[in-house]
């Protein structure tokens, strides 16, 4: 076999987790390597395969290692390795049969996200991957194996128990902090309900952004289970617990090619791998949401209903309100003591309405009846703020939390209205976009409150939005935007209703892309 | 605006030419910043954008640079950077829309082409552009807008006359050698044909590395005009003359996967970029080749053509006959030994028959009669020969050389028949191949050369082919490798004929993809 001998070089960086070697274009040559082909790495008596990088101008004599592979074979620089050609991993054929429009087998999507896990394939191979997904759209038994491989490949939590009770959306609408109420009402009623959630990805608040501002969240495996034992209910960090890994890695890579293929497994593996029976999946739908009509909310939901069956979860879809921000707080903290106050009596109805509804359905999957009258006696008979303190407590907190006690930031500006009118339209895209350049949700206290919802009056001078944040010079910026956006439209007219835009159309990569989980 | 001030890591090593700038988790959350974001570098009065890499256990006050930035700003290491948010490139939202499916219009293509070979596309991004173009196909105009983009974006070669004549191959089969008699043919007859050839990418030989063990090949722009204006002809590498720098771009990301979408713009903008007028395209086609069978040859054909016709160039394309190599030798020098030996008159018939075809095909194209005749005259009279001699001599070799003098690797076994028979079949993969691990094209003296074509036959014993190598242990290998691949099937009985190969399979990432210019 042709070999060559090289001295290590030594680079204090990582390269994303993956093992990434660096030649020479002459050294290349020599090995018949061309970019992004594999090579064997023998030092000592160790041997790995790394993914080829080949840098012009770097010295002919040296091959180049980032920290992955330098720390995993203890190098320091200079010592001789040997280099020789080494055979593609098996999972490139099969994303490039994908790519050639094949239908993958089990075997081979559990051999593709294997290597994505364990950092064998390229970023461009994985890039091809997701296109080719994206575009051919993915059958059934191709979204079961990618849901069970990325089950297989992480860690799963067991509860040594069933039913399993679970909550998601599919994201969408700001201010949705639906799953503050639905954990304590399921938790409260005896059903255990041990929810993971990300930070958010595009949005201004996730989940764990929001509960964060009421107690810690990045709770270990041991730690979620004792909370659990003793609640009945978490909402804890998903992210640190290594359940299906190879989700972050594919999101990594969709994010910048603004397409999202493995919606359905990147949820359903992560149920799974919390060992969830009962699922409620809330699929937001309208003008302001992911999904725009019913058509595609219907096609989404059954696909996941029968990719649920597939997987052994019991799952239902809720088609839910998508044209305006749910509830008036938009931003983590904003929208945690909303969530704190609603809890305690004095909330939003939508946000009520939505709590009881999506806990009602999960009791009828579980058997009960008058699923949403049970979850409304829950919520208004003070059981659910009940337990909603104790799972605060159990995870650090401070059980007895007032609202005004959640830190909001303290520069406020406000949008007043030009005119009285009837609010026709909230642009969800606009709110959510001054939230961030407030500071959501990295400055946890930043974010909008509307005052007004879809339909209702407006006074002259009357305070529209309010927006708030941490740093005065993210105040200033995010009010401009504000004033810019327009993102609450009044209409007294009908001159103001008819023409919604004119075109040519701002080109589309202004348009944010969410990315949500 | 939300900026953040770091302190500069300067890394020693290049990013493939890309600027990427490498920061902590921290600092991403920090500048609202995710995976592939773009970013803006201050320094000085300088400022560019920089493709983003998160790296964790990054120093959260550091951001760090390839050279092509640190070169470009002057950075040694620790200078105080200014760093925000910046806007992603416009090209990425045609990559989008292509992903999504849309037909991407001439000034989208552009951006995109730009951006490319300006280096503001992440692989990734570049990955997903070429699967989408492979998935969907491309229109007549995509591949018009294509070649055009790729044309501006890099050098061309004004010759100050017309016509122009240039052929190509597509490639496929081994020991196309053809090149080194057209050109000087059609020189001989005072027509300009300034052939500018690729290195070999996959195969075991391409034209450039023929030709340079007769003479250099790597000239200058001046050089080559000098050449074409003295003998109306040369055969020089393309590779460092910057023409549609975009092609070298994308074949880099599309070698990995496997695909070759841009196959018509890659070829026809490189000889748009030398201006040609009448190009002959030669298609292998058959069993051996990459072509395998006459509708898609011909689906192909029409493509160039009509795609010529766009582009202001009067193409026209020969079906080749592809089930085996072009005349016996495959390899750079026992090819170019081959070729000299044939336009002095004696070589394989097969060659020389393609030879003076092709050639004729663009006499015809010119307005001359009898096209192939007038190219069997000039190489039957020896006007051929002088000329090739007169542009060896021009790009500085040695006008006299003689077959015997070329340089052939040393280092000889053969493989001898173990029966006798008819030659039924020859594997041009496996001759390719066997003739790359002989240490072709880097080793110019190595090949493989045959001794029997397909239908001829062959007395047991008898030498069925010789390798050619350089260096002891590449011959060994290749010998190892040609008994066990069995390249050339004799039969005498029809149960030899009839199994043609048992399955499963060998998984396809073993079979060896063809990627030639």
């Amino acid at each position: 076999m042709s070999f060559m001998k090289l001295s290590a070089e030594v680079l204090k960086i990582t390269a994303g987790g993956k093992r990434i070697a660096i030649i020479s274009e002459e050294t290349a040559n020599s090995l018949g390597v061309h970019s992004s082909d594999r090579i064997r790495i023998i030092y000592a008596s160790q041997e790995m395969i790394a993914i080829t990088n080949i840098a012009s101008h770097f010295p002919r004599n040296q091959i180049g290692f980032y920290e992955e592979i330098s720390s995993t074979l203890g190098l320091k620089g200079g010592e001789t390795i040997v280099v020789e050609h080494a055979e593609l991993p098996e999972s490139i054929a099969h994303v490039r049969a994908k790519v050639s429009g094949k239908r993958l087998r089990e075997k081979e999507i559990k051999k593709i996200v294997e290597d994505v896990v364990e950092r064998h394939l390229s970023d461009v191979e994985i890039a091809a991957f997701l296109t080719a997904l994206h575009i051919y759209g993915l059958s059934l038994g191709e979204n079961e194996a990618l849901s069970k491989a990325m089950v297989q490949t992480g860690k799963t939590l067991d509860f040594g128990q069933t039913p399993i009770l679970d909550k998601h959306s599919i994201g969408g609408i700001p201010g949705d902090k639906t799953s503050i109420l639905v954990v304590p009402i399921i938790a409260a009623a005896g059903f255990t309900i041990p929810k993971t959630s990300s930070r958010a990805v595009t949005s201004p608040a996730g989940t764990a952004d929001r509960f964060e501002t009421l107690c810690p969240v990045k709770l270990s495996m041991q730690e979620i289970k004792r909370v659990v034992e003793k609640t009945n209910g978490c909402l804890v960090w998903g992210g640190a617990l290594d359940l299906a890994p190879a989700d972050d890695l594919f999101i990594q890579v969709e994010y910048p090619l603004g397409i999202d293929p493995l919606l359905l497994p990147s949820i359903l593996s992560k149920k799974k791998a919390i060992g969830a029976t009962h699922v409620v999946i809330d699929i937001p739908t309208g003008r302001g949401a992911k999904i725009k009509d019913l058509a595609e909310a219907y096609s989404l939901a059954s696909d996941f209903v029968d990719l649920g069956k597939r997987l052994q979860m019991n799952i239902q879809c809720a088609l839910t309100y998508g044209e305006q921000p749910l509830g008036f707080a938009v931003g983590p903290a904003l929208e945690a003591k909303e969530a704190l106050s609603t809890i305690m009596g004095k909330g939003p109805a939508d946000l009520k309405e939505k709590a009881i509804t999506l806990a009602g359905m999960l009791f009828e999957m579980v058997g009960l009846k008058d699923g949403r009258q049970k979850a409304q006696d829950i919520l208004q008979s003070g059981k659910a703020e009940k337990k909603l303190r104790e799972i605060i407590k159990e995870q650090g907190g401070k059980s007895n939390v007032k609202p005004d006690e959640v830190v909001l930031g303290d520069k406020i500006a406000s949008i007043r209205a030009k005119q009285s009118g009837r609010v026709s339209w909230i642009s969800t895209e606009s709110i959510a976009h001054i939230a961030k350049v407030a500071g959501a949700p990295k400055a946890k206290g930043a974010g909008v409150v509307l005052t007004k919802k879809l339909g209702e009056n407006v006074k002259e001078n009357a305070i529209l939005l309010e927006i708030y944040a941490e740093r005065n010079n993210k105040l200033t910026t995010a009010l401009e935007l504000a004033k810019k956006l327009q993102p609450i439209v009044l209409s007294k007219k009908i001159r103001d209703q008819i023409l919604i835009d004119k075109i040519p159309e701002k080109f589309s990569a202004e348009k944010p892309f969410m990315l949500e989980r």
